[in-house]
């Protein structure tokens, strides 16, 4: 293999930068020459691929977002948008793909692979940490980060004001960022997909909670089966019917997909970029590079897109026993 | 005067932890007992008053909220709420007060000097920076900067995409908070109550900007004319009518009023605090501390109430320009 | 068992409160009363014990340091100092202990435990990351962040002027802190404690920096075997003699320690906390919980003090690929 | 005017590239070329100039560091170097320089204006806020906030341990850095340039510090004339020669000059880039654009580098209230 390329599709996510780094020097290290493609699969279509050298990465490890654009495509769903990619490849020289994102990502590479039997190794960055074969997506950790602060700042003022907050965040249909955010913010309830959400329920808990409680945080995962932060407050707060009591709710929103990566992200983000070269020079065809137990692995595109990650039980039992 | 208490009241504020110790601490020095009422007016009827001492403002400049709670008062608006609140400051013997606040806690301390003769001294506690008397409120420059420091995540995101993000910031009937952090943040416009927004002018410089700034941020005051930035993005977005272009809203909501306050306020919150307790002892009936060109001054709740505090000229003529 | 006792020894680390908390919370929800010991073993010895409630542990789990204090020593150290700590542990009742620190706290655990046989569970809490049985210790992700936001800063002077910096940061003896940040902060070169540091191979590959290179990063972990940063620098300074090249160093410090615990210190802290007593009240006499693979698991005393925790290989390797 | 060129010079402050971003869209805005110089009057003799367009300050201004890169220059102290360096200017085309750094650059803007008749205006970009002429300094914000935090960070081992940390900050002959964190950090003592230390003093206030402070935070600025922290704990030290007492010091360093600018600073060096730009403009010859009671405003050279900048008489007094 003498000339790879690497790209970033879907939603961004922090650490995506410390990743496409370590691809371009990993590969430099092998005396790979190695290319970007802008814009993700819409770029690779449309031809949009540079040569990238060293330099190309310095002082990017540090930044969120995405040197190399993403986008979501369209037509790349259609075969003939497909076939003008792998021409565009073709004519570059391109022998190998690295191809930064979330599940979407691996569905589009997985038939890429499968139709033009171009070798391609993932790398999973999306801050839901919603993909089997990594036990930390690149992103996630910064992302609860970000929730987290947000959290702490608007404690500040449920705990001036005595008031009740539902703070939605992000993850889609995973409760990740929700149990992790939630556990470090001292939520007293983090409602997410994996379980089911029974608002009755939780009236009841929350007018058992303890008396001296006057404030309190209710983390929401964006993807719970009950609805929206703000349709649950709403409920909620007309079970309860207490003039005294004051509802808020906060939808943290874009904030927890950009800023500055943590080292996690940054370290992640980098192993798996390494990995992923080095898997294209170890025969990998169609896989993506993860960490699981604190070591390098690769996953069969397949697994990643079919098989479910779940949450920890002792994470939500965490909350249930730290909420008294 | 032997004996005064302090409180605060309406929106909390970052640095309000800091003027209260520096209102407890000043008033030690001076030899005077000072108490905290908790829960602002509401407290003062509810008889809800502590002594305090040097030891009960430690270590809380660093934190954000305050740690004497705040409440809105319906009752403190009727003469018999008010007549019950003084009876309990004159059963602890306390001559004088500190009132942490807005417009509203002056407005309620300037009657309730009227009516019962209790000198009163303010210190402007409110992220808004709406109150004619000080250069800055105690509150603004964190809140500022936290909308800051989420605007260069939300561009870290927009730039990866090429997307034009609408972000709300706080400010009530003020633009200071949105002109300071579009200033900061690089904001392509920035829509405030102060300037008359003009859809159709800003989709048509929209259409003139220069074709490599594939991304824009628009940062939209609470209160401004044509609506929340929802409504105005959804104006805008219909206006330009590109299928090409991404439109997205963020509303930042709560976390912009707590956190760790910055230095300056701080600061300031230490400056007010001590002045407003030294304003006390001079003989100060029913004024407000402030800063303005650096030096401590007392203005009379009347004027901070009923004169408007203008934007800067070059501030805004700063953003034209400095979106080019 | 329905008394039990938590206390913090050793140098404090960021998560030791959301740890506290956990164990105080997991020990009321079970029915067991909970003491927290002041200063740790000096703390035992003084009988500086008091009962903890639910809200006693309130608002904590955002705080660094320790609620609890910490202190080393020494009158633990004599047969006469354990006696009386037992006896203060014997008069309130107390029949088990949950101990946050590191090794040298858990040696005094080891060593209490088999002088009075009263069950002792650790938890992990060091910056350091140097003890066996845990993936990470509580307060190693917060300083392997706060170094890295410091390095982040230096290098925005290092490339305005073209300098070189030497960084140490902290870690005793391991160079766990210096190779994640060393990565996340894109250091060129990282020198720790187990790898013999050549000072002549370090200048021959500074010497075969690409040119484009003008600035450089060197983080030095304060164990290593060439000596302080400070030393270091000036060696390889005088071996490079270049007039024009400008070196700098920065040690770190006391800001490592300190500050809000990441999302990851607090969530650690709080399984930890948890796992430790449940692992009380299933018989664990004198092991410490920690996390292993994603896992809670307990491990023996004997092993955490006497077992050397190794670097990650593909971590080493990560830095000499990423510095080209 | 039609070319003029911008430079940044002496040490990096944050805020530099908001100042830079503001001389070029300004410059651009007001159909006037504009220039480049890298390294400052190093490059200036160098020919190290290249043209600048608007899209090259763009996503600049968050940054810390400076874009155009900063050096100290020997050469330009002759005669000859300043010949050299204004005939690089001719013959470019250069008529007008905008100069951002402190009263070193502003020492060889004066010189260089009164040799060659070109015109200067200076922007006072140092984060040590000892030049007359502005309220603050560019850079000076940001240096606080970053004291500030590793201060609070500081505090939380220090109530760990109940030590007693002397922390150094930067500000060279100025004690306005350590005054403006040592407010804000709840600080026992400051020790500033301005003012004679007298450490006999120190020690005796020290004894009387109520019982219940365990833990005392000293801040030192690098200027102060009793010597360096580390030499002033020595003295201290031995002065109280307390066993149980536990004496720490850090100095804080380089971390304190990068870092993205806080709103300040991107506001304060925006003003001050656009004002320099209108000052040519307007026929300003060597003076410098600060910002004084809010408004912009223009200093001779001379006088900005002549006179001296008082520190505020109730910040000191503050310091002494707050810390009882």
């Amino acid at each position: 293999m003498k000339k790879i390329a690497v790209f970033t599709s879907g939603g961004d996510a922090p650490g995506m930068n410390a990743c496409i780094r370590a691809v371009v020097r990993t590969a430099i290290y092998h005396g790979i020459e190695v290319y970007g493609i802008n814009y993700g699969y819409e770029g690779m279509m449309k031809g949009n691929i540079k040569r990238m050298q060293s330099h190309s990465v310095s002082n990017i490890i540090q930044r969120g977002g995405t040197i190399l654009k993403s986008a979501r495509s369209e037509d790349f769903r259609s075969a003939e948008g497909r076939r003008i990619a792998y021409s565009n490849l073709q004519a570059q020289g391109i022998e190998g793909l690295v191809a930064i994102g979330g599940d979407g990502t691996f569905t589009g590479a997985k038939r890429f692979h499968e139709e033009f039997g171009i070798p391609i190794v993932g790398c999973p960055g999306t801050i839901d940490n919603d993909i089997f074969g990594t036990d930390y997506t690149i992103g996630f950790d910064t992302a609860v980060n970000t929730a987290l602060e947000a959290i702490d700042k608007i404690r500040d003022t449920a705990a001036a004001h005595d008031r009740i907050f539902f703070i939605e965040v992000m993850g889609r249909d995973s409760g990740y960022i929700a149990v992790e955010c939630g556990i470090g913010g001292g939520a007293e309830f983090v409602l997410v997909p994996e379980q089911k959400t029974e608002l009755q329920d939780l009236v009841k808990t929350f007018k058992n909670l303890r008396k001296s409680k006057s404030s309190s945080i209710i983390v929401v995962a964006e993807g719970d089966d009950a609805g929206s932060a703000d349709q649950i407050m709403g409920a909620v707060k007309a079970s309860i019917n207490d003039p005294e009591k004051e509802f808020k709710v906060t939808t943290l929103g874009h904030i927890q997909r950009g800023g500055n990566p943590t080292a996690r992200d940054r370290v992640l983000g980098s192993r798996c970029g390494m990995a992923a070269v080095e898997g294209l020079l170890q025969g990998q065809k169609r896989a993506m590079a993860g960490v699981v137990n604190g070591e390098v692995c690769y996953t069969d595109f397949h697994d990643c897109i079919t098989k479910k990650k779940v949450l920890k039980d002792d994470h939500l039992k965490l909350i249930e026993i730290l909420s008294i």
